[in-house]
Formats: C-alpha cells, sequence, structure tokens
C-alpha cells in the first residue's frame, strides 16, 4: 500500500486533535465556534494580513501554490521501464469538476513527444479525394470553428487490474483520462475541402489517420464517425495544446479509445477499407479465453470511479458527515446515472450528477452521507443513456477472459478501514 | 500602437511568401497542394519522425511549450505604476473556446496575493445568526458541492475606454475577465448550518464579507443573491485555487463584479443593512456627469469583444476566408445572439455561438466570412436573454458622462487596415 496521506501533508493526528476541540450537534459538517475555544487564527490578526503580499508582475504565466506541489501526474516506475514508450497518471485522486487542467493531463506516447513548430506543421490530406491538400497550421485556422468538452481515456487505463487489486490509488488505477475543451476544425470540413465524393459513395470508405512522430500510429477510423464528430483540435481549455498532448494539432475522436486522438496529426489519407495498421491489429485488441481477438473495440464503455475517499486520499475526520465525490463517462453518449455502495455492491444510493451528464465528458457525482466510522466496501456503478450499466469485474472477466490489457471498465472496489485508510481491493 | 505582431513571431511577410505558392480556388481557406511545389515538409523524412522525442518523466506538472512563450498575462506599466495594489490582463487574443486555463487568467489585488496554507485557513461566520460558526478548510470540504462555469470580470475592465482608444489590444481593453469551472459550498448551506433564520426574516437582511489578506476588501451582499447562487470556491477548472486568485478560498459571486469575488475569504457577517464600506462607497461607484455617484452597480451588463483578428493577432494571411472570433457574457443571465459588423456598425450580420449561451459565463462567438481586402471597422454586439442590447460608446457617455472608471460594456471598435495590421479606434 503507498501513499495514505492526505496530499497536504496534514496528519491524520493533527487532524483528529483539532476536531477534538468542535462542537458536537453540527448539522452537516464538523465545525468549531468561536466560543468554545481561543483560535489564534480567529482572534489575533495574523501576519498575512498586516504585511503586503505578491505583486502581479512575477508571474505572467502563474504555477500552483507549493502548498500543492503533490497535485501532479505520477508514473508507476515497474509499468514504466521504459522511459520513451511510456506514461504516467493524472492526479484524479486530488482534482474535483471535470475540467483537466492541461499541466496534470496524462500522458502517453509511442516515440516521446516531439517539438514540432507551427511553421513546420502541415498537414496532408490524400487517398480517394478530387483535390489531395496540404494545410499548414495558418491554413487550418481560417476554417470555420467548433468548441466541444469530451474525455480522453487511454484504451488501457484500468488494464493491470484485469490480474485482481494491483495499484494503489485513483490516479493510477484510472488517470488514464482527462476531459478538456477542445476548439478545432471538424473533420467533415477538411474532407470537404479536399473533394470528398458525395455521401452515397462513402458507405465502405476509411480514414487513415497518423501522426508526425516517429511512430506515426497511425490508425483506421470509419467514414461514418470521422463525417460525424471527429476533429482536428488546436486548443486545450482555450490555449494551445501543450507539447505532450500534440503541439500544435491532434485529433479528436469523442467516445473512442485515446491511441485514436493521433497528436502531431500529419496525415489524413481516405481509404476503401481499414489499414489493419500496428495499431489496431497486435495492439489495442482484446485476446479472449480461446487465444481470438476482439478487434475494433473503438468505444470506451460506461465507467466510473470513486476519487474521494481513495488511498491517496484517505478520510481525515472522524466520523460523521462525509462528501463521497466521483467520476463517470460514457463513450456512448451521456451518463444518466450513478448509483454509490458503501457496502461493496449489496445495497445501492443514486448520486447526485453535479450537472446533467454530457455526451462523451466526464460527470461529476456526489454522495453526501454520514459515515458511521466503519469499514465500507465502496463502489460507483454508472449508467449511461443507451440503459447500459457498468460491469462488475467477475462480470467483465466472465466474457473477457484474463487475457485481456484494454478496455477494463468495471465496476472498482475501495476498502475503507476504521481508521480511514483506504485501500483497492477486490470482492467476490 | 503596439503589439501589432503575431504572436508567433511569424511576420506577414514571411506568411505570404508562403501564400503565394498556394493554389487559388481553395472553397475556405488558402491551402497548398503537393503537386504545386515541392515542400520539403510533406516530401522529405523530417528529424522529428527519426528521433525519439521526451519521454514522461521530465514534467510531472507540465507548462506551455516554449513557442507560447507570448500568450501570458501582461500589465500596462503606465497603468500599473505600483506593483502591490496592481493589474495584469488575461491574453484573451491568443485563446479561445471558453475555459481561461489558471496559468492566464488575469490578477488583480489590492494588498497583494498572501501565502495562506489549508491548515492556517479559518471562515467564521457570525452578526445576525443563532450558532456562530468558524470552519476549517477540512470542515468545507465535507459540506455538499456543487460545480458551475461563471465568468469573472472586474468591474474596471474596459474602464481606460472612456476617455477614447487608450489600449491596443483586446488583452488590455477586455482582458481582466476570465472563465472557469469552479467548485465550492452554496452559500446558503454555509448560512443554514450558522442558524440563519427562516426566510420571512431575511428579506431585509445583507451579508458582509471579507478576506484574510490586509486589504481585507469588505464587501455587502443583500441576502436574496447570497441564498442564490453565491458559494465558496476551493477549487477553479478541477484543481486548487491558484494563490493569486484566493488560495486556499474564494467567494464566488455568478454575474456581478469581481472586486466582491472575495479572495482568502475569513469571515462572512449577516448584518442588517450595507457596511458602505470604502470598497462600495468612494471605489466601485461610478461618478456621473453632475458629479452624483451610481451604487450597487453590482451586475456587469452584457458585453462583447472581436479577440481576433484584434491589434495583438492581426490578419497574417491573404484575402479571402477569415475567421473572426470573439466573446460575449453578461451578468444578467445566458447570451443570446451577437452581432458582428465590418463597417463600424451600418451593417450587422448576426454570429454562430459555438455553444448555446449558459448563464454568467463567457460565450464564444465565430463569423466566417470573405475578407475582400479592404480596411474595416471590426464591432460585436451581445444579446442577453433579458433582450438587452450592448450599448455604443456614444450611447453609453450620454447617460454615465466622462467621469466614470468602472462599468464600460460598449461596443469596441478595432479598425483593420489593407495590410492587416489592426488598431484600437473610435467611430462617431
Amino acid at each position: 500500500m503507498t501513499e495514505a496521506k492526505n496530499i497536504n501533508g496534514h496528519t491524520r493526528r493533527s487532524f483528529l486533535r483539532g476536531a477534538a476541540l468542535s462542537g458536537a450537534g453540527a448539522l452537516m459538517a464538523g465545525s468549531t465556534t468561536a466560543k468554545e475555544e481561543s483560535d489564534l487564527l480567529i482572534t489575533e490578526v495574523q501576519p498575512w494580513a498586516q504585511e503586503l503580499g505578491d505583486g502581479v508582475d512575477a508571474v505572467p504565466y502563474g504555477l500552483p501554490i507549493e502548498h500543492e506541489s503533490d497535485v501532479i501526474r505520477r508514473n508507476v516506475p515497474w509499468l514504466t521501464a521504459d522511459a520513451i514508450s511510456s506514461v504516467n497518471f493524472t492526479p484524479i485522486h486530488a482534482l474535483d469538476g471535470t475540467i483537466t487542467p492541461q499541466g496534470c493531463a496524462f500522458e502517453r506516447h509511442h516515440s516521446g513527444a516531439i517539438d514540432l513548430r507551427k511553421d513546420d506543421y502541415r498537414l496532408m490530406i490524400n487517398g480517394l479525394v478530387d483535390n489531395p491538400k496540404v494545410f499548414t497550421y495558418f491554413d487550418l485556422e481560417r476554417f470555420p470553428r467548433e468548441n466541444h468538452i469530451y474525455f480522453c481515456e487511454c484504451a488501457a487505463n484500468t488494464g493491470m487490474e484485469w490480474a485482481g487489486a494491483q495499484l494503489n490509488g485513483a490516479q493510477f488505477t484510472h488517470g488514464m483520462i482527462h476531459n478538456m475543451e477542445y476548439t478545432g476544425v471538424p473533420m467533415r470540413t477538411i474532407l470537404k475541402e479536399a473533394g470528398l465524393g458525395a455521401a452515397g459513395d462513402l458507405k465502405d470508405k476509411w480514414i487513415f489517420v497518423e501522426g508526425a512522430d516517429a511512430s506515426s500510429n497511425g490508425r483506421s477510423i470509419p467514414m461514418e464517425k470521422a463525417l460525424d464528430d471527429v476533429f482536428v483540435a488546436f486548443k486545450a481549455n482555450g490555449e494551445a495544446l501543450r507539447k505532450e498532448h500534440g503541439y500544435p494539432v491532434r485529433l479528436v475522436v469523442p467516445g473512442w479509445e485515446g491511441n485514436m486522438w493521433v497528436k502531431w496529426l500529419r496525415r489524413i489519407e481516405v481509404t476503401n477499407g481499414p489499414v489493419e495498421s500496428r495499431e489496431e491489429t497486435s495492439k489495442y485488441t482484446d485476446t479472449l479465453a480461446d487465444g481470438k481477438s476482439r478487434k475494433w473495440t473503438w468505444t470506451m464503455d460506461a465507467k466510473s470511479v470513486v476519487t474521494n475517499p481513495s488511498p491517496q486520499s484517505p478520510i481525515l475526520h472522524e466520523r460523521g458527515s462525509l462528501l463521497i465525490s466521483g467520476l463517470a463517462w460514457s463513450g456512448h453518449g451521456a451518463i444518466k446515472r450513478v448509483d454509490v455502495s458503501i457496502d461493496g455492491g449489496s445495497n445501492w444510493q443514486t448520486a447526485t450528477l453535479a450537472k446533467p451528464g454530457e455526451k462523451m465528458a466526464l460527470t461529476r457525482f456526489y454522495l453526501h452521507t454520514e459515515w458511521d466510522g466503519k469499514e465500507m466496501f465502496l463502489q460507483s456503478r454508472a449508467m449511461d443513456e443507451t440503459g447500459y450499466v457498468q460491469p462488475t469485474k467477475s462480470q467483465l472477466r466472465e466474457v473477457r477472459g484474463l487475457n485481456s490489457i484494454y478496455h477494463n471498465n468495471c465496476i472498482q472496489t475501495w476498502h475503507v478501514g476504521e481508521n480511514g485508510i483506504v485501500e483497492n481491493v477486490e470482492v467476490s
């Protein structure tokens, strides 16, 4: 077990010492009343109220305050021995809301993050089009634009958990996901500009997309999806893509596995069928118990996870008011409902969605409850607009066997001890 | 005139040299076809496709790529001589979409940004409540939470423009605004916990809120607003507030002037009336032509600005396809429509809203048009759900005179020259 401490270095012991002074009978949270104790932080003028703070010239681009230095992308050394073909994880246990700041949005590269200047950027559209084109970055800026918030989840997210409870933290089990507001140009606009035929001719066509990095990471996408909601993005959360997310241009493939969101996008070829590249044959397929493989498993099925409490975010307060929080998402559309269980799935309570679920975007859920101080087996279960219900791990194993790496969307279980410590466990 | 260059240091001259090679007749954007030229960036394997890029261990918290180093908060030296009582501006000319990354969200401090640790944080609720309370940061985390995207605009945004076209860039004329997804606890929940009386008793009550910094920056808020949508936030765009935005806790007062969004929130007092503090008498009031002042001018009226093209983001391409982009917002609710004029307000075209407007949040608009290469007087005009229409500068001056600093929501005019250079101008 790792990381079982508060992200602020605030220990359980010191918190309880403070809480012991609290008045009882608070409706919704532990609290102290000024009358009951002499809290110097309230009764005395503090240094920060007597001195000027920082001016505004020092930090043209602001960074998190040093007290939040634990809220960072992390990797798992034994999982990422190869520093280049590597991955790190979003600290979802320390975030809230739905937007993922670019600075802590996970990375996954097949040949490392390349440095590609806007001036050197080219996007070729070739293959079965009437007017093959090459666009510069500045050409792309002249097309009509769209804005959308979508999640991007690596197909291998939660992949280690096929074999049991492996990684002790939501960051590591579920952190290969981020959710950003993208700005870019619809694929249909770009294909039309290159003289794509009329819709009637397109039924069996595909596009093959590849990146400018050494891996090229080529993937085939059926034309129906390409013309629907795929788009070519150059901004995320308002600003330019970060280098590690494909600066200056990446593909956005809403609801589909992250490997298809090709970074440093350099080429779109219209083809008569799938290319059957390495990335869609030997990789990103799921080997079943009988040795056959599931292919074209593009869509990320409905999934959820409790982010707080979780192993990296234990309960540091006494029994009583407890705010359970988590994330849910589905590549098939909007999340409609999330249920939470504290007894390993025997009983379920419906959580509150912070906002109505939006298509292919992270949804934040909360359950405000009373903790009796006893152990819990915490689970969450997502339901999407298609009626699909997130399966248990055993249900998933029955269908998929134990050979898989990708597409594990099973219900996650956290054990919460009487001491507030949380661990990754399986329940039968 | 300042800053009339591309943010990437890409000069107009070099761009036009490239564009001269382009094929004509492209429907929507300038483009090059591979057949027409030998573009080594397409025909030759580039270094970044032959070598491994960066691995993922280097940057636990990611930063913008160096090529975007111009996309930063900036101040105006002659406007901000006092480094502490100071302000800087969001680079809205270089952003897109609606979310403002925390790192480039403007700052405004009255006594500098203070360093306040979560362990040292206290929030007192006192005054006309049955159970005065002091909450720790960790207490606040135990209440039910909400998530909302709201804009925060300084009352002085665009304030220099009362006197004419003063500042040559959307960052400087309209950059005291940001738009983030906040997570926190509703004020009504906190007041209820402190034993606020029943609604019938609250009609004439107010809250007075102040911060933990030396300025304390106290402001009075009527109870009706406090119980409606005000909330106490501890996250923005998913992560902790930045130091400069009030870490660990700030007030969010949707649609109302930024000065009321008290940072480092330390106290909420329930009172029988407004306190009439310095911040709501000598400051943040608008002196009219007759010397009387408008008071309680809390709500930010509907407003918009074209962010591209703008003085810091000139047109760097030839005539033809042009994507005009901008932001609109209203403190009274959702933006319903934005019109754009290229002739200084004689004729208007309705822009496309990237998404339907949301209450008290930035709305992105686009107008995809053809530029004939002639000079333009670019304007945008926002309409909100109340039917209110953003006024011209002369309309606003007629009502408010010329003594004002705050609450300038007039239509902005950019002159676009035949050379693509953009300047801040007034039209009669």
